[in-house]
């Protein structure tokens, strides 16, 4: 394989690391033109109520208001880019030590997210227009950019069973771990999964739920990944579990699913897909599920309008990434597809609960994380959690599981009872 | 008010007995002409096994297949039809008495349905683009021509309350009536309705719902509709339950709803407003609704893609109808609006059922509606109920209730064991 299409861990680590460049010589003193500037940006975000702050003390933050919290902007540069493109420059700042944050980070960038327009429509198509295709050997660079970490890492801060998606906390007092758990079953309780029949997922990450199916609910699956480290984990799992006889975790391209199930899913996939690629995400959609007693559930995040994801988040976290609206998924992959959309219910908030917990579990293990990564690569992760987190607490970002059917089968359930019937396998 | 704006219903009973016409002369014995134009026809249907049978009992369908049940021609005029413009045709020759089908209505129409292919784009598009506009003296006219046929003609086959909408079987062996009142429950609990909350509700047939929410969860409701019949019946009721200073009936159309709201609420109103009057609907929705706590529901007969409504309903029995997606109600009502979708349920089966219920109920009152409205309207009637019966039954069209609030505003509930649960009012 080319090294394009399998960098070595250290190169991606090494993406997340790149910018930690020594402070551009900025004077000790602001300037009458930074605080002009900087009187500019603290304009942009006044509503949020978050107050700025140069190298030297000074700030053009009105002392009498209250504030949530205040942005440390440590040199010119950093001015100059929050000036130009926030979207981009704030994480990049942030990773790097160039911009601090005092009072919390998560408050302090949710008010930022809550008090900022939603990009318009013009700059989300260009943005999409530009968007790089995830072609197989980009999609699986991609992923391996995100999700080969190492194993190890991820160990450090999800649950116990490590599922990288949003949980459902049944009831609010729920742990992460129980949460996760819920969530798993209440996918397969709106799939409403019969023993021996054969579910075909595409994603699976490290295979938490394919495992989960087969164990409670005695179905067949066959689980597609394109990352190794995962596979790598869900297979050692399922071995140990005995379970080798009902799950397959196969190493290839969602793509690539060949043969007829009773049941397609996909958990956290679909914002990797890219726009450009909902025609075939449809076509596999359409000739993997039978067409008498089929159905599919997609769980992913979502948009209320379309929206190109963070600049930052595109360039450090989720190359190739992109959140659908409803209306993309159901245009253009569900009714294409001959599907009929039964059920889709929003766990928006659950997602920031979600967030918060990791947030948690991941400043417990930054220590250790930043010993063994270093200083820019856990600022970015940090950034990125708490970023997470805001989007879903103001509702910038949605979380939809949509359930399916092929329009000549009945759909998987008459009323939501069931999903709350205490006689469903647990 | 002009004659246009406000038809009699002289008038609009006339419409639906208009083409009663004497049978065109068809010779006693069909030519082999005829019955070239009946193989083909009979091909074109020839997956749904329904047998054609021509005037002089001939019928090119082969006899050696079994069949669900015979079309029978009268003359040679609703052939030409059926192999023309079957979509308009079928309705008017059966409501004419110039078709007539062997072996019961529903299960031949539903035949008939599950083997046609959905219409290509283009021609949904065409349609679409040929559409009346809704304007405001258009609307109420369009409403009059199908609402005001007489209160005393909905009681006939409706359910006590005259709920003109899909019904909700919480349990499969409910009465029409427990059905229609667990659906004005399911609505309500679905929005987490408050004592003293104010509610917008656009379109409120003979005042059901309005009349539930205010006795049950003591909110106040400004309830829109422009059908005079149905405003009178639901003042009536109100005045007689004794909740005057609790509800409101408003003869106006929903574009002039004024004031801003707790909840905004529409069932069954949406099919009639028509995809070019989506955008003033987004407004009246984004202008309404308060932004910190408001939610909202939308119930509608939607469809898995883009699709005109059947030419024979729109002339017939719903001028003006569209059945959006639901892309076409997120993309160009929720989105625009602000507005984020938190739940969507898909009733299909369930509009199946009551439409089956409203069948056997017309049944029964047939031969006294036909001694009131004649024999063409009431095989019009009878057509149209079992035609959607089986537009439900075999999902050509899906029944979407829709939960949304402004972006800013928490979603009404965390999880859905809210909407079962028994310490709810009831």
């Amino acid at each position: 394989m080319s090294s394009h299409t399998q960098p070595t861990f250290e190169r991606t680590a090494g993406r997340l690391s790149a910018t930690v460049r020594p402070v551009p010589t900025t004077p000790r003193r602001s300037t009458l033109l930074d605080r002009a500037l900087a009187a500019h940006v603290q304009r942009s975000i006044t509503d949020s109520t978050v107050r700025l702050e140069l190298w030297d003390r000074s700030s053009p933050y009105d002392s009498s208001r209250p504030s949530v919290g205040d942005l440390v902007i440590h040199d010119r540069g950093t001015l100059i880019g929050l000036a130009v493109n926030p979207d981009l420059y704030f994480g990049e700042a942030y990773m790097a030590g160039r911009l601090d944050v005092r009072g919390g980070l998560e408050p302090v960038v949710e008010a930022l997210t809550r008090t900022t327009p939603l990009p318009t429509s013009w700059r989300a198509r260009l943005s999409r227009a530009l968007a790089v295709p995830n072609t197989l050997s980009n999609a699986r660079h991609n992923v391996h950019y995100h999700y080969d970490l190492g194993n190890d890492f991820y160990e450090r801060w999800l649950d116990r069973e490590l599922v990288y998606t949003c949980a459902y906390f049944e009831r609010p007092d729920m742990t992460l771990d129980e949460a996760q758990e819920a969530k798993l079953d209440l996918v397969c309780r709106k799939l409403q999964l019969h023993p021996g029949e054969i579910v075909v997922e595409a994603g699976c990450g490290w295979g938490a739920l394919a495992i989960h199916m087969a164990k409670r609910y005695g179905v067949h699956v066959k689980a597609f990944n394109v990352s190794k480290e995962q596979l790598a984990f869900a297979r050692e799992r399922a071995a140990r579990e005995g379970l080798n006889d009902r799950v397959e975790f196969i190493d290839d391209d969602y793509r690539n699913v060949r043969g007829m199930f009773d049941v397609f899913v996909s958990v956290g996939m679909l914002e990797h897909v890219g726009l450009s690629h909902f025609r075939s995400f449809s076509e596999v959609v359409q000739r993997s599920l039978r067409r008498d007693r089929g159905r599919g559930l997609l769980h992913f995040i979502g948009r209320d309008t379309p929206c190109a994801l963070n600049a930052w988040i595109r360039r450090r976290i989720f190359p190739g990434g992109y959140t659908p609206t409803l209306s993309e998924v159901a245009s253009r992959i569900l009714g294409p597809a001959g599907m009929s959309i039964v059920d889709v219910e929003n766990l928006r908030p659950h997602y920031a609960r979600t967030l918060e917990l990791w947030s948690a579990q991941f400043e417990t293990a930054k220590d250790s994380v930043r010993e063994k990564y270093g200083e820019s690569f856990t600022r970015a992760w940090e950034l990125y959690l708490a970023g997470s987190q805001a989007a879903f607490a103001t509702g910038w970002m949605q979380l939809f599981q949509i359930v399916f059917t092929p329009r000549e089968s009945p759909p998987p359930f008459q009323t939501r009872a069931v999903l709350f019937d205490p006689k469903a396998p647990s």
